[in-house]
């Protein structure tokens, strides 16, 4: 077997391990090389009733090959922080961060060596992070700066999707205050661009993006806020002219209900572009975290993660949900096979 | 049958009427008494295949004890606009707007000869109650001035509610800008308190209430804005002083996942309260509108109202969902007969 994605552990204080054997058991790793520490994924293998899991670490991803049936493969990080399987489970340390952060840089560096990889991130936790002295408060920051290699950060944005839905952000991580402070035509209509060459790498030929409002009734003409009529339909305007599906700026408290997709109805749109955070997290977190999936558009690689956090609250007890991390894996596979990015 | 239910026609171009005709067809109108113009109704019915449903015109809601069985019991407002019929549907109309206002005042002298009476609201809209003259931009405002009656306008809130979810609103048709700068501390207070007591009315002995955060991850300790820590958690704290079971202020994104109540599982919480009207409303309508009821809590008289606006675009054709409607129906009986509002 050829390795096509990289999954990196997490933080080791987190569900991230456990989530990675869970899934490797389910035989949802076949193609996938683990970035992380040995002792970690023994402690996990442990936690999960797997005792005798025997490990392969590898020299590079691309000695897949060579690793027995029932092995989990594993590339180490040079430069790990020692004794990370002695750290409690659910704490706050900075080894752990420094560790999570690390086997992040590693998967960029063999990707670099090795570009048709895709990478898989296991939950970091943002403290443990900080306390590690990383100056990126989470994955998509930190995969920017790693992508740029000391170059222009390439524009990225958050897509957020699941069985029935997905939507890519304009603001993210800021106070919600701020957030209306940074909308700009340029932000929105980037955004819509990223989105729709996202879906077209999907395999959607003809995209249909809905663009929300930031209002409530997306303003109702000016009468509740004019960001609709100054910043949102200009934007949707240019991402017409440019031949572009994108409907908008509508009803924020409807338009993830019209872009839903089930088995009984077609949605109406194939994603959604939402102002905020939370207008767009939401919807895709109401029916359950565990179907979500992440992925960062505009990196030069292909980037998923399960929509979850670290559950220090439940990890090391062996029953964190690897749902979600799964259907990471195949849609970071589904986009490995599509080509560039 | 005594009466326990107004229900008001609403908008005369729009799918107020249709949807009123086919719950009664389904027989869930027996304790209801329609406020409206009689011929609208047999437009209605006609558009609904039913020409020949006979109405009865009553003086007074307390006669709905003569109705025959099969006739649709209607009160009429005194000093209605003539020839509504002769409006074409889903136009914006100041004759149509007047009308639906005038049921909904009238509703209320009605409320005030006989308090056991409970308010359902078919849609009003809102330009055409703006061509009519009506200072109120909706229902909300148009009952919070009619039970006030010239005396201090009682605080009333918006909750929204279908199998699932329930939600009370903060803020609502505002700007968001707007809306960030309208929550304080008293405020916030104050919508729980009035959910607390609605949850209450509706028969929990021990409301178990959220109280969503405003920004991502309710400001992540400050990091993402200060609502939290300057407003939301004291209101939280003020309201556990008073004994109510309130917890918050927490994440925007899962708070409505950790409510929602399904066969599947229990909700943690019997209502959210949110800060915005979208952060409330999204989570409510994803599942479909058709569901939801919409509740004015403070009054002193029970209101409902589906979940759904005039629907112009369809209006007239017979095929508008009843369904909304029948939920505010069943949820306004039975919050009649659980007392005192």
């Amino acid at each position: 077997m050829t390795a096509r994605l990289l999954l990196t552990m997490g933080d080791a204080a987190g569900i991230g391990p456990e989530t990675i054997v869970r899934a490797f058991l389910a035989g949802a790793l076949d193609d996938a090389v683990v970035v992380g520490d040995a002792a970690v994924m023994r402690r996990a293998a442990r936690a999960c009733g797997a005792p005798f899991l025997p490990l392969a670490v590898l020299q590079a991803p691309s000695d897949l090959h060579d690793v027995p049936a029932g092995a989990l493969p594993l590339v180490v990080p040079p430069e790990l922080p020692t004794d990370l399987a002695a750290r409690p489970f659910g704490k706050v340390d900075a080894g752990c961060g420094r560790a999570g952060w690390r086997c992040i840089e590693y998967a960029v560096e063999c990707w670099r060596r090795d570009a048709t990889l895709a990478l898989v991130t296991a939950p970091v936790h943002k403290e443990a992070l900080a306390e590690a002295g990383c100056p990126f408060p989470g994955h998509t920051e930190m995969l920017q700066h790693l992508a740029a290699d000391g170059g222009a950060l390439p524009p990225v944005r958050m897509m957020l999707a699941n069985d029935e839905l997905r939507v890519v952000l304009v603001t993210i991580h800021v106070a919600l205050r701020r957030a209306i402070e940074l909308l700009s035509r340029e932000s929105v209509l980037e955004t819509i661009v990223i989105a729709w060459q996202a879906l077209r790498r999907f395999g959607l030929s003809s995209p249909r993006l809905a663009v929300a409002g930031l209002n409530p009734h997306a303003g109702e003409g000016g009468l509740f806020g004019d960001e609709e009529l100054r910043i949102i339909a200009p934007a949707v305007e240019a991402a017409r002219a440019q031949g572009l599906d994108v409907t908008g700026p509508l009803a924020p408290d409807t338009v993830f209900m019209r872009a839903r997709r089930t088995a009984a109805r077609a949605g109406e749109f194939d994603a959604v572009v939402a102002m905020t955070h939370d207008h767009g997290l939401i919807p895709v977190k109401y029916l359950g975290v565990d179907q979500g999936v992440n992925l960062t558009l505009g990196l030069p690689f292909v980037r998923c993660s399960p929509d979850h956090g670290t559950a220090f609250d439940i990890a090391g007890r062996g029953i964190a949900d690897p749902a979600s991390l799964r259907s990471a894996l195949a849609l970071a596979r589904r986009l490995a096979d599509s080509g560039p990015r």
